[in-house]
């Protein structure tokens, strides 16, 4: 059967067995492993989130409220905002994907850093949109800016911080790049990690409301899989003008946000603490990742995330590491996919960031020998 | 801002404030008020699955098995099908997606009845395809043939049974039917309700894995939201040959399918007893909606599903009876917005469907009055 010829170019997204089963296949028992490889917050979900699911799983059979009446209004609280500059997806991936699919179709041009968040390609590919790429890894707008003035674009990615390298755009080089952007661009500003880089540094911090009264072109996207600890329940949300929104919600299918996940998403809002403490304990933890690479003569970029992505030119190859750790049962993820020799690893828990510290000394000092 | 211009033609879904704040405006207490609207199950989900979503819900930080490993095992030892001729979504409703975005584009042709699920129009336009529907509201085969012939078509859309009508065509007619398709053509087999006309009369059950080996070029959908009672956790499944899957797995974002749904689904799909005695009662209470309407010489719509749509031309207006009932807090569907004058009301639990008759009596001997 034929289908559009814009899947010709899209390759599978092949997830395999759990890794889980494959680590048991070592011999490692599941409660050995541990997992740094998705940047989850090691501290869970918060507790309140926890015993409102709890509470409301009986729910589970009933539609959700389609309207998102109770979260539309924490997170419009939460950013000063009216709930016309609102948009509530399955995670902050779904509005991604009604951003690409509203404004592009075959042919359409969009922009991106070399090494940045893998989606935006696979959705651009999903219309037959084509994908320009700056020649560095990490985000660099003189390199943005010449590409764009060359090619335009119809939609625009930056990640500020940047998955899967850790960096970050200062917010003044931000705007002065966006004063340069024509305002039929859609300019995607992906904020997954923001609540991580607004904590490390002011500088970094972009603010939904600020960014979209000065930029009605810009789009800012938030998670609640990352700091807000519920990478399982697939809640994110898009801050635009009414105009943007009014579009993407053109794309939005009814209840694409579970019962439960409303649920958890609203009561994890509303609790700062937990938030706070794990931004603050991340950070904490960071702190000895990079001593430790110091001490090793590792070469990291600083990261303004919940992970940190460590260099391993002249020093090991990331497959074997990454393999070498899979088998001890510590899970990293492995950059060799991104033409990159590098791991990147979810800043844990105390006692994980341990064992891995033990471990890949271990492994260093093998190698060295 | 210029979007795609296939977006001009779709109208934005306004849900609204939840029907449960509505019908509080009338001062009706929550716990009065019942929704026989969403043909949810009235019996909620298994209690073995909401026992394992509270268990599970410490893990809603992590992101979910991605593979949907256990689930897919599932669903593969039920049917009888390898996991390469399945694919799962956030509901049926997801998969259905996946097929117009994979199968079509501007200009595509699509074909459906003329009274079906809301869904297929509303994925159609958003890539710009036309929408063909036939001249009765009811699936009419002849009339699906005659406008195959003249303008052919990428994608058939068949209901069996048929939301929100309730009606189901024969499986042999649609066998007879698909023998007449050609295979380039993706027929969309949505069995949303097919537990409820499986049970009811053998003729209308359609088995998916008889299907796909017949016709190559056909899909069978299924949903854990309407007899397996998890309607609030958006999970549903694709059955075809691995040529189909193949493509629609190109338009599947990762992680679409929540921690906790995933959990749900599973439990709930080894419940065979609270799936069967969930359908068993709906039929028993449907008797007595279908005694009502005799009595009260209500036209109805024979039900294969677990809803019942009644037909008031002639006796009362659809819109006028809906917001009647609403007011006292009993939530219907009212199919003005289908061009229909009827309401299709949702077989709920013994007491809820007591109150509607009892309700729905009051009112006709009002207006009788």
């Amino acid at each position: 059967m034929q289908f559009n010829t814009t899947l010709d170019s899209i390759r599978v997204y092949e997830a395999g067995k759990p890794i889980e089963l494959v680590v048991r296949e070592y011999g490692i028992p599941p409660k050995s492993v541990i997992k740094l490889a998705s940047n989850e917050n090691p501290h869970g979900s918060s507790k309140k989130a926890i015993k409102a699911i709890k509470k409301a799983s009986k729910e589970a059979y009933r539609y959700p409220d389609d309207s998102m009446f109770v979260l539309k209004n924490g997170l419009c609280a939460r950013f000063g905002i009216m709930p016309s500059n609102l948009i509530i997806g399955a995670g902050s991936d779904q509005v991604l994907e009604f951003c690409v699919r509203a404004k592009c179709k075959e042919g359409s041009k969009v922009l991106m850093a070399k090494t940045t968040f893998a989606m935006y390609e696979v959705y651009a590919k999903q219309v037959g949109a084509l994908v320009f790429r700056t020649p560095s890894d990490q985000h660099n707008l003189d390199e943005f800016k010449t590409i764009y003035k060359k090619e335009g674009a119809d939609i625009i990615f930056l990640c500020l911080p940047n998955n899967p390298l850790g960096e970050c755009l200062d917010r003044k080089d931000v705007y002065d790049f966006l004063r340069e952007v024509n305002p039929e661009t859609l300019v995607v500003i992906d904020g997954a990690y923001q609540e991580y880089a607004a904590y490390k540094d002011k500088k970094k911090k972009i603010d939904p409301t600020d960014l979209i009264e000065r930029f009605p072109n810009a789009i800012y996207l938030g998670t609640f899989s990352k700091a807000y600890g519920l990478g399982g329940m697939r809640v994110g949300y898009g801050i635009a003008q009414e105009e943007i929104i009014g579009a993407l919600l053109k794309m939005r299918p009814p209840f694409n946000v579970s019962t439960l996940s409303l649920v958890g998403a609203i009561e994890s809002l509303s609790d700062k603490k937990h938030v706070d403490f794990s931004i603050r304990d991340c950070f904490d933890e960071m702190a000895l990742y990079e001593a430790f690479a110091k001490k090793h003569k590792i070469e990291f970029i600083p990261s303004y995330t919940n992970f940190v992505t460590l260099l391993l030119d002249g020093l090991a190859s990331s497959t074997e590491v990454s393999q070498w750790l899979l088998e001890r049962g510590v899970i990293v993820r492995n950059l060799a996919s991104y033409g990159m020799n590098a791991i990147r690893i979810t800043i844990g828990g105390e006692s994980q960031n341990r064992r891995f510290f033990k471990l890949f000394a271990k492994y260093l000092k093998k190698t060295a020998a």
